[in-house]
């Protein structure tokens, strides 16, 4: 469901059980996998004796929870608000989230222009300590920069510390970055950077699990690490000291399969000890956005003149086709441009180019964008054909 | 060949082409393999057609050193100085250097009193840049502090930066250190260290391939670095920019089959690079000295108790068998009352501490040593069957 029409039965049920069911919740996800979201919420919100896999006590909890939701009102405030809902299996829903089984998300609560599902095919996680060192804030701004510049979408948990730098360092560099919240995607947290996560909502994406106005707890925090590292390609993790949760993100990325990579530090440093330990694993050393783009970007990156668009012109939305014919049909041209050559603001130019450096349709050269070898073959085979 | 005796020929011989063949000439080690020293030594003197597989020109080089070096000479300066010449073979040579093949030694010119074939049993190299930061001359020194407290012998290049600090570091924790040098062991090179290694001679060992007086050049340096790998049981690098020397000390390490760690540092520090790239590679990271014991020590470390002596008591030389008398039937006794115990010096007593260590029959604790379990039983069992 994206935006505009009401939502269907499917998702409206799986609004309700965002506000009754905590994320992460194996027994609950056995429970929709087999019975459906529609008659899940129906037996949450008629009573009766419990699903199975649950005690009583935690049932009477949640039909205490199920008395209380208005999916309704939480569609409307969320509307009211810019947020849209993306249920598993819409058009905007990352597939790869699929992978994390029965504790796969409900659905995303989502913020900001971009598709969700677009963005992720091209991201990588940088998370981190929060009461990290200026080392490990530089070391995250550098690498969200450079990651940027490379084309690539940052991911993170918009906490303070190597979170916000890496944000920052993202949208600074006229990057792309998701912030996935462990609350409601209205409701900012932490306070001090409601202006931080306000920004990435109108220049990225803000995503959560939790409904409008619910607030964030240690467990929601842990849990939020699992679509951190399942909608990437790959987690960094930049300072983190024993037992951080940011080595959560990374092991989860790890049982995924996802790559998963540190940044050393001096090893008289605490907030590097947890890095350390990952890399005396399976994690990879990485120095730099380079070393990241070298392990995850595979062939497409170390010879993207061999990738063409995985997806015909005609297929494209009519907002992302307008974008991609305002780029010139040799040479860059920056972001500004395209957006008056495409009649729409800056911050949309740049999610469709995101969104269509994602189809393999433009790269990303420093500040510029160009269309790749195999769009320009593509383009001239259009008019070729019309 | 130790000290008091004059040489044989074949040591004379070894003596004589030190002083002729380059460390590491992998012709001339062939030559050696095939041929004997004498032979060689004879072939040189004599002059007449060049051996295969060098040039003539080669020869004429070779030949002209010849024509200079006087091996009793050598050998009488040498012991002047408190210098002797370990041949391969010998009681005190480090079987371990015959995994060099042809690069071997030709022999080890050795200044100290312990024995190098007894220390290199339980040693580990520390190395790293010269220009090295104060992180890297920090992190060295605790190591090796470290590895000396676990009772292992740290060895080193003698050389400014790290390769100072993990020599200084072992001195200064009362343990047990050796420097090989790319010149004559009588010669202390670089001349800012000619205190440092003066007193290396006097606790510990100082060792190299150059005969008295001859200077170190750049390819000595380099190869030098083949001994110190093959010597010790791993290779730790602390701080190396990219095509520094440590890294060739690692890498010759590495084909030798002996472990290869590293201490990663800052990634905005060009001094880290090189270690952060042996580290991508198979280099295994550390933080500290015990997790370079838990690494290298196997069984032996994490389990001392069983570990038992590797060779009878009455096998022991004088020296060392009056050391180990002098260790109380229970508890830990510092050196300084063991050296008194045994009627001998401090530097002695450590020196054959290190020795009854690498051989099963004491252990160290902190500042003290103690009888192992086995020792313990095995002197039980003499003195019943006495």
């Amino acid at each position: 469901m994206n935006g505009g029409g009401a939502p269907d039965g499917d998702c409206l049920a799986r609004i309700f059980l965002t506000r009754v069911i905590e994320p992460g919740d194996e027994t609950a996800g056995r429970w929709l996998r087999e019975r459906g979201a529609e008659e899940v919420a129906e037996r949450l919100r008629e009573g009766g004796k419990p699903l199975p896999g649950t005690t009583d006590k935690r049932w009477a909890g949640l039909r205490a929870r199920a008395e209380r939701a208005d999916p309704e009102r939480d569609w409307a405030v969320a509307r009211e608000a810019g947020v849209r809902f993306v249920c598993p299996g819409a058009s905007e829903w990352p597939a790869q989230l699929d992978h994390l089984g029965d504790t796969r998300p409900i659905g995303l609560w989502v913020r900001g222009r971009p598709s969700l599902r677009m963005w992720a095919l091209k991201s990588v996680a940088v998370v981190g300590a929060r009461a990290c060192t200026e080392y490990g804030a530089h070391v995250a701004a550098t690498l969200a920069t450079g990651l940027s510049e490379h084309g690539w979408v940052v991911v993170s948990g918009g906490a303070y510390g190597v979170d916000g730098a890496a944000h920052r360092g993202t949208l600074a560099a006229g990057g792309a970055t998701v912030a996935v919240l462990a609350c409601g995607v209205d409701r900012p947290y932490p306070r001090g950077h409601t202006e931080l996560i306000t920004r990435i909502a109108h220049q990225g994406l803000v995503v959560g699990e939790l409904p409008p106005g619910d607030h964030p707890t240690p467990s929601r925090f842990i849990l939020r690490n699992r679509v951190i590292a399942a909608l990437t390609l790959g987690t960094v993790v930049v300072e983190a000291a024993y037992r951080s949760g940011a080595l959560v993100t990374a092991r989860a990325a790890q049982r995924l399969g996802r790559y998963t990579m540190g940044v050393p530090g001096p090893v008289t440093s605490a907030l590097s000890a947890g890095v350390h330990e990952l890399l005396r694993g399976d994690a990879v050393l990485v120095s730099d956005a380079a070393d990241v783009v070298e392990l995850i970007g595979e062939i497409g990156e170390l010879a993207p003149e061999r990738r063409g668009p995985v997806l015909p012109r005609d297929l494209l939305e009519p907002a992302a086709a307008r974008v991609l014919a305002a780029l010139p049909a040799r040479g860059t041209a920056a972001p500004d441009e395209i957006a008056r050559g495409a009649g729409t603001s800056y911050d949309d130019a740049v999610a469709r180019l995101y969104e269509l450096r994602s189809l393999g349709f433009v790269e990303r050269h420093g500040d510029g964008w160009k269309l790749t070898r195999q769009a320009v073959i593509a383009v001239r085979h259009d008019r070729g054909s019309c």
